[in-house]
């Protein structure tokens, strides 16, 4: 059974550290608004609908504890700039008048979307499939279920045999502390590359999809992922390989015209110095650390939502 | 001053502990062949043109001991697959007369014959440049001076001002820990960059080539090179970027018809799994970890060598 990555417990809100994953499951008890905004800036809770679901419960305890709502809002919307589903689930509970239904409905919808988007996803994917996915789009980073790894998981559920190489996604490796590890706990047939020898895969065996999340869409289809998905999405292109997205509508950013509009958030140099072993990059060398990417939606074979599946004409 | 990769003493040789920079500048002195085949296999010396200049002077101390040519070029062949410049050099070494006089040669050659190819290949570079590279394939990998950084080096001499995006080159970080070091000791701009972050790099600011090393080109010009460059030349072709391979003649091997054929070495899952603090991916998910790729030679916008430069018609 995989841990549960956002808990309210009536009082505070519970935060598997996924920071601290695979090797230690702990969870961090964020018994204020400020606690909880650093938990998503340190990305003790990451994945962009679970980073909308902490924020929402987020609301609720800063209610509780009589704590200002607007100012609670205007902290929480300054953790993280680029996954949509922030801004749209802390609006949400803005216009809500009660804010622990409207927390738990954000939280119970987003399985039930999952759901919906693993069936519909999964008819993309043959009887018996390889899959590679990049990052951490499952259960950890959602309500439950996951985007991308929901499709894999719905799969399973229809009776495919799905495969997956997982990505471990530089610098901060969720997917081989994240993504390996819920897959590999799940009893799916896992094995980890690194980023870079993903087109190589492509070019070797034969590849059903490429799978991934998103973190926010323009309304024209560009989208917004972790660094590394353009590459991922050039490199299927070139094998003719489909690639697919898997998001809820709240990835949707319908006040953005095209990929070029989206905030993509540069985190510290430190994420890449840091290398194995205890060594380290010298500080006189720059890094440059972009967090996501954009990739352009005709690099994209559908997105898949809740409501149904957006392709290229 | 960078510090030489390979130092003859006159009875043993003296090599570079690349697995220990920057942190650590430390030779290791290779007393016996056995003892210099495991350096090689332990990637302590590295780089194609290296290894073949290591394992001459291994010979050379193997006749100076007294100890079998032909079990010592033996051993030596059997460290690394890939790299064809270490036959190559063993090769040269049992047909000599004078075992100190050709390897002395091997190596003086190496560096003349980086120096043609950055006279050639700075050609291809503007007054202001911004490339990419991969891996290492500076002065620490060949002789002196180097075939990708030779050809960045000799622009500078030209007057060129070359700024410099060393991808990380997971999972040793041969990138971050030898090429940014090696350019930043030798006064140029880097930074360093994730290896997935590359191909956003590319679509984000103006880059006028990629330029990379080789481990073994096959006869129709398929190059064998550090994993994660086929994704680098797939993505330089997307954004009409060049792409040039820089490589000595001693790493062709005209008996292997393209690159499918060409051995690629896959190297232990333990590589992978250690991960930044301590953390390790867990032993039940499994790793794939090839240690190259190829390149097919449509992808290559031109091979530079010290004869000249062979591109695709």
């Amino acid at each position: 059974m995989l841990p549960e990555s956002i808990r309210w417990n009536g009082i505070s809100i519970e935060v598997l550290d996924q920071r601290k994953l695979p090797d230690t499951v702990e969870y961090i008890n964020c018994t204020t608004v400020e606690h909880l905004a650093n938990a998503i800036e340190t990305l003790a809770v990451r994945g962009a609908p679970a980073i909308g679901i902490a924020a929402a419960w987020g609301i609720v305890m800063a209610y509780k504890r009589g704590e200002s709502i607007s100012i609670s809002i205007e902290r929480l919307r300054t953790t993280r700039p680029t996954a949509v589903n922030l801004f749209w689930a802390l609006e949400r509970m803005a216009s809500a008048s009660d804010y622990e239904l409207e927390a738990r409905k954000i939280q119970e919808e987003d399985i039930e979307n999952n759901r919906k988007i693993g069936m519909y996803g999964q008819k993309f994917l043959p009887a018996e499939s390889t899959v590679i996915t990049h990052c951490n789009a499952g259960a950890l980073a959602t309500g439950g279920w996951g985007t991308a790894l929901g499709i894999i998981r719905s799969a399973r559920e229809a009776g495919k045999n799905v495969r997956v190489f997982a990505c471990e996604t530089r610098p901060l490796f969720q997917g081989s502390r994240l993504t390996a590890w819920e897959l590999e706990q799940d009893g799916f047939d896992v094995t980890l590359i690194c980023d870079n020898m993903a087109a190589y895969l492509m070019k070797k065996q034969k590849i059903d999809a490429v799978i991934v999340g998103a973190d926010r869409i323009a309304a024209n289809g560009d989208t917004a992922n972790k660094i590394g998905t353009y590459s991922l999405a050039v490199n299927a292109k070139k094998h003719g390989i489909q690639f697919l997205v898997a998001a809820p509508k709240s990835t949707f950013d319908m006040s953005i015209p095209n990929g070029d509009a989206i905030p993509i958030e540069e985190r510290s140099e430190g994420e890449i110095r840091a290398l194995t072993g205890g060594q380290t990059v010298p500080e006189e060398i720059k890094v440059w650390n972009p967090a996501f990417d954009v990739t352009p939606f005709e690099l994209i074979s559908a997105i898949i939502t809740e409501d149904g599946v957006y392709a290229p004409k």
